[in-house]
């Protein structure tokens, strides 16, 4: 396999009659250039072939343009729509994604040596798991990360988060309204850092209304891990009166078993909420009453959080909770 | 802003008192090393911050490594799996996802500079229209692309395809069992090439089997397009026999419009197909016969042939047509 010289930007200047600096200023963004050199070394430089050199360029300005945006594959069906928004902002700041997926919640050492290869100039974690372990592989390389939608409080690390707290309390007391005797929580896999923070919330508001010991199912997030919690829970005990689950695809798969299974009727028979306010949660046969996160909100602060710790590394970590939207929907009681 | 001067491989060759390629082999993917030399060289490349000179690798090999995934805003509600899928199959081959968000079918003059810069090896357009002036810029550049689920047959590019053309001809012959007397094609978006060819392919089955004149909607491949579409024919028209959707969620939209605003049942008074497979179109309240697209198939198929054509740039195009699944759901009426 044989390529060409790489033609340089000595070239291409030469070729349209400018000054190399010319075809430099050309190709670097934010700099001002004639309208007339710039299409002069344009069409020069494609009629050559010619790609600039970002690659010097990242080892004079020690910054790739990129940010890397971890995945894992364990993550919350409304990832997508997040990693679609940060890309956006990203976008906007001049910076683009390089994406990782992380398969498992333990071995991230390969993850790390491909991040730190690409001399990415931040991370956003979306919906991997970091302990302190990993935090600090980071701090050693320099690399600031923001945290999407979690909370790792004595790790100093920088977070985005959705207002769970609050968000999970205005959920309990819409249910509240019904006085409802028994609860059943349905939550996320149990190495889901979100879905343990939502869990305990959900837990402790409960006990604060004086259900102690409510029972606790564990799905994956997706619809038919809504079911089939349902569908064990029933085997061997009645329907409860209210079901909080930890996000709103599981709440889908929970209404969907009672009407089609066990002919419990959602919400007279049985109350279920969710939390995330996905698109389908707003569909006619469910109308679930959830927590809307201001993804819009909380993927710009991540984006202006990390960009600021790329400018300025030495800034202090930070925390940025934004509150969410209750959707009052049609899948609780009314009294 | 002051940085550190970077520490280079030969630091770390002295620090650990190997030889600088024996630094230079643990960071080259596929390179042997015994196992002592690698952890000695990785202890203290981590405490001295090292971090291994991708960028000279890439000047070397002129391989960056990275692929850009090109994302169009008007996508499909499907892309994120395909998205995700894609990611997958490249991380095993050693490449990375580099992401890039086409805003509108028109100006991606920005967008190729981006490209060019980073120097990605090669592109796969996921769900973005290129004509034949953006195909000959890519050549110029001589940087692979390939175009998944889209046909631009006098092109020469390189295609990845599910089967539209037998997929929407089997979803006819669902739709004719029960002999319609009428239908209505909801097609997405006019600058989608997608929505423009399985509504083409749709029309052509519908006037072989004697329908002519076809009306068509258009939404934009969103469920409320799909609710509007519905609600905006009704307006005017008596409830067609039987819709063909371009996508399962504007069928979705479509069924829930029929159900709750008119009184419509699916599928007794009104047959209605989608095309993709999303996991809600298996929900219960839907059941939609659909085609499932071979996903998995598909965006292997897609990396393999990229990856081919990166080693081989001299390979000719290439197109690959797989079959997807007919879903047999519940929103076609039988005989």
């Amino acid at each position: 396999m044989t390529k060409d010289k790489r033609v340089t930007s000595y070239d291409v200047a030469r070729e349209a009659g400018v000054s190399q600096s010319a075809v430099s200023r050309v190709f670097r963004p934010g700099l001002s250039v004639s309208k007339k050199t710039r299409e002069k070394v344009m069409t020069t430089a494609n009629k050559m072939g010619y790609r600039p050199n970002a690659i010097a360029r990242m080892l004079i300005t020690k910054q790739s343009g990129m940010v890397a945006v971890i995945v894992s594959s364990r993550a919350n069906v409304n990832y997508p729509e997040v990693l679609s928004q940060v890309s956006k902002q990203l976008a906007a700041r001049n910076k683009r994604v390089l994406l990782f997926t992380l398969d498992n919640a333990e071995g991230g050492d390969e993850l790390f040596e491909q991040i730190w290869t690409f001399q990415v100039d931040g991370v956003i974690a979306l919906a991997a798991h970091f302990d302190h372990n990993s935090l600090d592989k980071f701090k050693e390389h320099k690399i600031p990360v923001v945290l999407y939608n979690r909370n790792v409080p004595d790790a100093l690390a920088n977070t985005v988060c959705c207002n769970h707290e609050l968000g999970i309390k205005q959920l309990v007391n819409e249910l509240k309204l019904n006085q409802p005797k028994n609860y059943l929580v349905i939550s996320g896999p149990e190495d889901s850092d979100v879905a343990t923070e939502r869990r305990e919330i959900a837990l402790k508001q409960l006990e604060k209304h004086g259900e102690q010991q409510v029972s606790v199912l564990y799905g994956d997030y997706s619809y038919q891990s809504g079911r089939d919690c349902l569908a064990q829970w029933l085997k061997s005990n009645p329907a409860p009166d209210a079901i909080i689950c930890s996000n709103d695809i599981m709440a889908v798969g929970v209404i969907d078993e009672a009407r089609e299974h066990h002919n419990i009727d959602v919400p007279n028979d049985m109350s279920v909420v969710g939390f995330d306010g996905v698109s389908s949660s707003s569909w006619f046969n469910y109308q679930i009453t959830t927590i809307k996160q201001p993804l819009e909100q909380l993927t710009k602060a991540a984006v202006d959080m990390l960009l600021e710790h790329i400018e300025n590394p030495d800034s202090p970590p930070e925390t940025r909770v934004i509150t969410g939207t209750l959707i009052e929907g049609n899948s609780v009681k009314r009294p």
